[in-house]
């Protein structure tokens, strides 16, 4: 098996390394080869993702990435010429984002709430598509459009996975969209999601607005099991589940190709943070939780099991100070087959 | 003064009449008519929002509204058909929804954190225009798209409005888009912020990603003072700023033209609620608190604040049993000027 690795910018490169170390403590025979894209590389070289790059990425069973982006380069340049370019180019139109409160992880809501439930967003259509225009820039006169485009067959597939995950949980599914404002891409929505669930009756499917799921998010988190939802809202979602489950640095993520005709890229939800680069302090945990997201993908699901346990015991056990990137990786790893 | 007063479906009727008594008690002689819109109306006559409806409610000082939506009319419908085509038709452009946390009230986040933040979401533009349409629709190929219509125009009265408010508050105003993936509108908006905090050099600006805003919300709420932010993403951040605050049972609304050539529409963030409606439980406190903004916009502040004490009082003072609709207007009537 061979993995592209990509460590990017910011805190990427430290979180990546530890990441590394837990899955070969693991998995010594897998093969890592590392792609040098972002910022330097851009800097160097003028490219942000060359085609000749992304082949040779693509003949990898897996990608893991740390994080794109940079303060010195325009807003979105890295973001989109190499993050999004790739989840476009390898279709990876699922995108998994799991939260679950873990003993000993700090804990933003009041009372003794557990969260337990998996955003899956759609990642190739919505307002991500690019599909934007500006007329007359720069005068008073300015207009700048986005078009958010979706596509039943983009929505089906999408819904699709949903469903299965729904139905191997607590069989509980909510459609998360806004279908009284948005009326043509969430009519789609809501009737895509209607006619799939003939075929899972035993999936008890939900439709709420996606304003509202924000709010119940917060005061009723317990009643969600499986959120499907589009691009833009799911990205909105999972940065607020993320603050739920503990935080960014414990927030991991999936972006599938459900035909598996390319690899699958993991990556842990947080950015780059420039502000704590190169200190040494990154939490690399959302890295190394991504890389057990990567091993069950793969099918080494005895692989992934052993570090998330090391992972779980380490936060149940772990005492009130902050620890360098390094040692947490050391000591999730000292507990990985222990 | 003139008060036009729609008290619309669901549970809007229960809650306004408790606001409509509240105001009279600060303010006897305020005029109100009523406008019978919403589900029924549009059963009975098959229209929405008519023109010389419109045209009646132009002519009053300010518009009152409970709530509008019904799960016998497709969905959708009556929203767009009476409130967003209200917004539009006055030019409601400057959406104000503060968030304080009382004394008192449900507290969703761990710790003791205080809220007190002011949203300013745009109300006329963004991904609310309507610009959307299908292809194909009800087939395998089916297409929908929704387009973001945004004007430096409207991006600049808006954030006006903004710095403005924050000029008078904390002086901190965050601008929250997502520029790394909306490219058009997002730049529209960095540029548009960036010229104008020239001109309010006391105000502290600062950019955030609105996925990263949805976790500080939570995680920090008190960096905030000002947000300024698009139409689709003020409705999802303000139904999570309102639960911080104690829940939609508290949130208040401001609909504003700024050029005050339109009467403003002042309405709680909550809507017709129809599992609960018609059983006089629904909590009449955002309805009454948007009777304060009311208030304030028409230059009356000490009635505003007779009523915004009182029902602070009653906040802090109630026990933990529920009351009906009726109970808390008495309670918060009881207290108004005592
Ligand atoms: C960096 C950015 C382009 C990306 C997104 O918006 O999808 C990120 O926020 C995420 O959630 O993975
Ligand atoms: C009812 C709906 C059209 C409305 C909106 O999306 O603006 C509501 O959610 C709000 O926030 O006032």
């Amino acid at each position: 098996m061979k993995i592209a690795v990509i460590p990017g910018d910011g805190i990427g490169p430290e979180v990546i390394n530890q990441a590394v170390r837990t899955l070969h403590k693991v998995a010594p025979a897998i093969d890592t080869s590392y792609f040098d894209l972002g910022a330097r590389n851009f800097r160097e070289t003028g490219r942000l993702l060359a085609p000749e790059t992304l082949d040779e990425i693509r003949h990898h069973d897996a990608i893991l990435l740390g994080a794109i982006g940079d303060p010195t380069v325009p807003a979105g340049t890295l973001e989109r010429g190499i993050l999004l370019e790739m989840r476009f180019a390898l279709d990876h139109h699922i995108n998994l984002r799991p939260t679950k409160t873990m003993p000993g992880a700090p804990r933003v809501l009041a009372g003794d709430v557990n969260v337990d439930l998996l955003v899956v967003r759609e990642g190739t259509e919505g307002p991500y598509t690019g599909n934007g225009g500006g007329l007359r820039v720069g005068t008073p006169h300015e207009v700048a459009t986005e078009v958010s485009v979706n596509t039943r067959f983009g929505v089906d597939r999408l819904l699709r996975e949903a469903f299965e995950r729904a139905a191997v949980r607590r069989q509980k599914l909510t459609i998360v969209h806004k279908p009284n404002v948005l009326a043509f891409a969430g009519s789609l929505w809501t009737r895509a999601a209607d006619d799939l669930s003939a075929l899972y009756p035993d999936v008890e499917v939900d439709h709420m607005l996606v304003d509202a799921a924000m709010l119940h998010l917060v005061t009723t988190p317990a009643r969600f099991d499986v959120i499907a939802t589009d691009n833009l809202f799911g990205d909105l979602i999972t940065d607020l589940t993320s603050a739920l489950g503990g935080g960014v640095g414990l927030a991991a993520s999936a972006n599938i190709d459900g035909s598996r005709r390319n690899p699958g890229m993991f990556e842990p939800v947080h950015g780059s943070a420039p502000d704590i680069a190169g200190r040494g302090v990154a939490d690399p945990t959302a890295a190394i939780l991504s890389v057990v997201l990567m091993l069950h993908h793969l099918g080494l699901s005895r692989e992934a099991n052993a570090i998330d346990q090391a992972v779980q015991d380490h936060i149940a056990s772990r005492g009130p100070e902050s620890c360098s990137t390094e040692e947490i990786g050391e000591r999730i790893r000292s507990r990985v087959g222990s």
